[in-house]
């Protein structure tokens, strides 16, 4: 089977495919540019390829429900030439298959589902902590839209006592993308995450507001995993403090041996490791190819 | 049909019977007691009632996670006699039909989507605020359950600039519940909710908390509708406190007109009143109805 995958980031799009397995077999990257100069660069890297479907995970926000006239579309971005741009329905001219459409996080979610470290769960969050944080929600074996899509990365925070950082978000100033994603590390400290020190004090205060919001969502919506992604996680001291402060927070309120005996295992890195987007985009794709099968 | 509904709260159950319709034919209540007090009120109820199906809704915490050896179990509450207490197998060693079993809030929640509030939505959350503060949560037509079940209550809060309270959650101490619910007002202030004037600052305190942890479950799981009941909910003024707080945390940033335009009718109360928790206990009854009808 030959499934095509797009990983539509807002830095890099990442094209590939893969098959029923999540094996990817061949992938390309180019720097997420205008619209008019990108997509005809998806285009033709799939124009030969032979896909049976093609998944696509984008940066958003994006319209994500079906019955809406603007569904397939990039809203409300900043970004040049992507504002309102309809990016599904650009690809749906030119490739007749049947298409997944989701948020990049939503999909990396469905991919560690299927392939990665919730394999067989029904349910897990999906963080993304890098240039921005973005969640995923995947409950009772569901991807989660609602009335738009989830967009967990905004959640306000407590202050940690210690920081006195403004917050850099432009419309909640210090929600949890304003005071932990990268641009907030190196605002904060002059200095971007990986030239500081692996014991500097910016690393408890990252995995301050990290924990806290995985303490707000694990208390609303109790997945059975938590799976933390995204370029500021490479640092790998922040795990044992965020799973350190996520029980603190909880305080022995949420009785599960998942949480009180093995969060080792219950808060952790993508199983797909740095595929987690693009092998997200292939299950994808995967599913409206099978959904397409069942409704004919 | 005659179906049996059962409201277990922790300071009274209701028991009644109602129809596929939602509608409660026969109804009777008691204060919850020691539970060799209270189930054998609760059997001699239902003893001669010949319903079909009995769905119940329980404070908790409970187990509702059917491969669990302690499914049916109300788990950890100080409550006497309630810790570990089978209460699902109570029942089911005397009545020989289908059972609905979960959370009061997520029961309530079930219920304002089959009648009420949120009828014919695929996601809802419906927020009880009164002795305590509960959660329940549907999203993509399912109840959520995930590792444990929600606990929305006691997601941690940004305190108020002019609040000095300590919090009363034995847990947490200044989480939602410990801020926002009914002790937490009686003791701030030193008198009940209902005896504190319309326009004085508790309520302006009160909507930010609880505006705080709806802005939070707005950006994690973006839900179709917010349904606010409980006994502190009583106190309309809070309402536009609340959507108004709300507006402002969001900012704008999740760009949809259900919020933007219509928030009066985002934010609402339960369209099934006071009768919400009854009959979303009906509708999970009902629901295990046909269940066990569709895997005969």
């Amino acid at each position: 089977m030959r499934i095509g995958a797009i990983e539509a980031g807002g830095t890099k799009f990442v094209c590939g495919i893969g098959d029923e397995n999540g094996q990817i077999e061949d992938r390309i990257s180019f720097p997420t540019e205008h619209p008019d100069l990108t997509l005809p660069k998806v285009i033709q890297y799939f124009q030969d390829k032979q896909v049976e479907a093609i998944g696509i995970g984008s940066f958003g926000p994006i319209d994500i429900c079906p019955d809406s006239p603007t569904y397939g579309h990039v809203t409300t971005t900043p970004k040049p030439g992507w504002g309102n741009y309809d990016m599904l329905g650009t690809l749906k001219r030119v490739f007749s298959v049947p298409f997944g459409w989701d948020t990049d996080v939503n999909a990396a979610a469905f991919g560690e589902v299927k392939w990665g470290a919730a394999k067989g769960l029904s349910s897990c969050l999906y963080y993304t902590v890098g240039t921005g944080v973005g969640v995923g929600v995947y409950s009772e074996g569901k991807l989660i839209h609602g009335l738009v899509h989830p967009e967990g990365g905004h959640v306000l925070t407590r202050r940690h006592p210690d920081d006195h950082f403004a917050g850099v978000c432009p419309y909640h100033g210090d929600c949890l993308e304003g005071m932990a994603a990268g641009p907030a590390i190196e605002a904060r400290w002059g200095l971007k995450g990986h030239e500081l020190p692996v014991d500097h004090k910016a690393w408890e205060i990252e995995a301050f507001y990290i924990a806290q919001s995985i303490t707000g969502a694990i208390l609303l919506n109790s997945p059975q995993k938590i799976i933390l992604g995204g370029g500021v996680m490479q640092q790998s001291q922040l795990f044992p403090l965020i799973r350190q402060a996520v029980l603190q927070n909880l305080n022995g309120y949420v009785s599960s041996s998942a949480i009180l005996e093995h969060i080792d295992d219950y808060i952790v890195s993508p199983g797909l490791g740095q595929q987690a987007g693009l092998c997200g985009a292939l299950a994808l794709g995967l599913s409206a190819r099978e959904n397409h099968i069942a409704s004919q």
